[in-house]
């Protein structure tokens, strides 16, 4: 596990990247959901994290890159406290466990960013995405922060490839999220309520970790891609589709979909599309590698959907040409995947074009491939998502025929029959490896059509 | 349950409350965890609900206490929404939902604003508690907001008491409070980690309505009053205490605390303090009515705590005497309970001086009752908790030994015995009614040791 040497090398590591000034990590505070000391479930900033270790509210973290020494700033319990919060760490020992020497209370931050602002020198801070935050920052600097892209790309350059202690974490998120995916099959049949089963998975996440990656998705209306009301009662011969992930204690995520037949078999018209999709997902898994545009994997799993439908008589037409005019978009109108770590989406608050993007693939405007959230080299140590899908939504299939998009390879007169379809995603988690890719996670979720249907007798 | 009607004169109702000039209410954004596009489960503001009763985020509404005409504010989805989010009400179908006639976009709100501010119009706002409210009350008024006293308070006089429908919503959040209690005690035996009750009840509550009303408190250190960490493994002769609450899907709460013997059957020393706080619990039933100061029903229960401790020669001196001198707030360090409603500490965001107390009760300062959320007098149908506890805080007493605190009335020598106690707090929610009171829920969560010793037995 993560002692606190491993935050003392990341600091120093960091350092060596910047040139100089100071970079201000502020952690997260408390985040209110109906008052003030009503909180929704802590969640620590995930570069905070990264750097300091520490999962409490409260604190923030300077990282002077000129003289060396790192600072963490917080206020340290009173006997008050204690009736409320029981016996805490005190800043000190806090800062021993992220292997920081020195520590200050919070009030002492103001005058140190004061300082350094009068000095001339440097404050690098990453974009907040919490108001919170950014009234912090706007207090302490005395203006609108302005973000050090400096500060992203270095952090993004040693977050983006995970250690065999970080695999491990991921790892034990997916294990959660197998038992979350698992429970959701036992339970998935006609008259059951959508919120029944995530609410059950929501539970389960938090029992053996931290609690979900992001909102569960558990729907039968899988073309609605982030559908977040349960309200639905499952129907026989309809598709329910569940993305849903884990967050380990330590807030590595997994991130896996499934979806299944509410009646415990696919008719024949679910297989034929189900299919599809999982042989898009497996040849994701052959194709990647380090060295590989993730948008030229995200184009592999374009063509096996467009051969698929064209066997489906649903396209027509090259299939180079279908793919390069971006005509599996009205079917798979979201990107194969993205970067996961600490973040479900690694990094998102960090900026798409740093993240998932660099100097020399930078995202695209044309429809094959603009709705990557990824499209740069895969790298060793990297964990991408990789989720095709095929959905038929009634909206984006009158848009496309009444604007003629891709009209000489969609065959829009057959896709009436598939208007009450749904939709179908197959997800799961990839290592880069230094020659390919493997799956995370040491069970595999059921996932062919018959592991499926058989999981789904289980009581 | 509630219609277009009931929203419609819920604001009729305040504009007769308020002098002149609008109110602006600004419902809840979506609330980042870890980067924007991650957002914690949705939470409505309490008030915008209530005079609004739209669930949705990134809606506003305006109340002009002049004209009589109500706004609401909002934007209407995009194709490219719908293919994330899925159908979606316009803003003048939510609107016809809320009674409300006139809509406009979002950037209209600025507008208007600042012509009431041009106009020396007051603009009714309520203090904010979120970052992300904080900074659009900024950005709107161009300055730090000035909340209305005036409007806390014709608020606080209407959702004090509940309407029928209002219980009927409560009750139904009591109803799942019973699920996750019961579930709680099946599950609780040696060897279970704290985690695994808290994330199973926290899942039924989302299975059955929109999720806890509260971060659970499930902790062998009951002492702690506001113990939001999980990691205990459950032992053999401790005690376990759940603090647990729903929220119905129309965001209603309930609100329950049980304590349990982890061995399934209570020791006798700790059933000795068990059956005290039971006797306190239900004496403040007893009690409760219309008219009577909520700070009397706390120092009854006060007065049951302290005769018991008595028994046991924890406490000696008169009963009397040692309730005002406040004795009984070494073991009872809060006050007895809070208002419920909407928000499980209804309207905490308010100001406590008008919710818990007004210009006859303030809070007092004397330790006899200085902890007491809620002082002022009940009027039928207020909502309250009633949660006595009985706590033995090593580190409170060692604070009162040392200081004398009480030294007359607390057998300091007698408390070695309790240190590793821990905690034991019973709560139930009470509805005023107009000769009484009665206990909402309609299946009561097991309390007398029997009942709850006979309930952990079961699978």
């Amino acid at each position: 596990m993560f002692t606190f040497q491993t935050y003392v090398r990341r600091r120093d590591e960091l350092r060596h990247l910047l040139q100089g000034g100071i970079v201000l990590l502020p952690g997260n505070r408390e985040s209110a959901a109906n008052y003030t000391s009503n909180a929704y479930h802590f969640r620590q900033d995930s570069t905070f994290l990264y750097y300091f270790g520490l999962n409490l509210p409260d604190l923030a973290g300077v990282i002077d890159l000129d003289s060396g020494e790192d600072v963490l700033y917080g206020d340290d319990f009173t006997v008050d406290d204690i009736i409320w919060m029981g016996p805490q760490p005190t800043i000190a020992e806090l800062g021993s466990w992220a292997g920081v020497k020195k520590t200050a209370p919070s009030a002492a931050l103001q005058g140190v960013v004061q300082t350094a602002l009068t000095q001339g020198r440097k404050i690098h801070v990453l974009p907040p995405y919490r108001g919170e935050t950014e009234l912090l920052l706007q207090s302490l600097l005395g203006r609108k922060p302005e973000v050090s892209v400096e500060l992203i790309r270095a952090v993004v350059s040693m977050r983006d490839k995970k250690s065999p202690e970080e695999i491990a974490q991921i790892e034990e998120a997916c294990e959660t999220g197998y038992r979350m995916h698992t429970a959701a099959m036992r339970m998935c049949r006609p008259g059951v309520v959508e919120r029944e089963i995530a609410g059950a998975i929501e539970g389960i996440a938090m029992q053996y970790g931290w609690g979900v990656s992001f909102l569960s998705i558990v729907s039968q209306h899988g073309e609605t891609l982030h559908n977040h009301c349960y309200d639905g009662v499952l129907e026989p011969g309809r598709l329910l589709l569940v993305d849903a992930g884990a967050e380990a204690v330590s807030n590595y995520c997994s991130d896996n979909t499934r979806t299944m037949p509410v009646s415990g078999r696919f008719n024949r018209q679910q297989r034929e599309v189900y299919d599809i999709v999982l042989a898009a997902h497996d040849r994701a898994f052959e194709v990647a590698r380090p060295g590989i545009p993730y948008r030229d994997v995200h184009l592999e799993a374009a063509r096996v959907i467009i051969e698929g439908l064209k066997s489906l008589g649903l396209v027509k037409g090259s299939t180079d040409e279908a793919v390069a005019a971006g005509a599996h978009a009205l079917f798979l109108p979201h990107g194969l995947g993205h970067l996961m770590g600490l973040d479900v989406h690694d990094m998102e608050n960090l900026g798409e074009q740093y993240v998932g993007y660099d100097a020399e693939i930078v995202r695209s405007t044309e429809l094959a491939t603009k709705a990557c959230r990824m499209g740069r080299r895969l790298e060793t140590g990297m964990v991408v998502t990789v989720e095709p899908g095929i959905y038929f939504i009634p909206a984006y299939i009158d848009k496309w025929r009444k604007e003629g998009i891709c009209k000489d390879f969609i065959a829009f007169d057959r896709l009436a029959a598939y208007e009450s379809f749904g939709g179908i995603r197959l997800e799961d988690d990839l290592l880069v490896t230094s020659d390919g890719s493997r799956m995370l996670g040491d069970r595999r979720i059921p996932i062919t059509p018959e592991e499926v249907e058989e999981y789904m007798q289980r009581d």
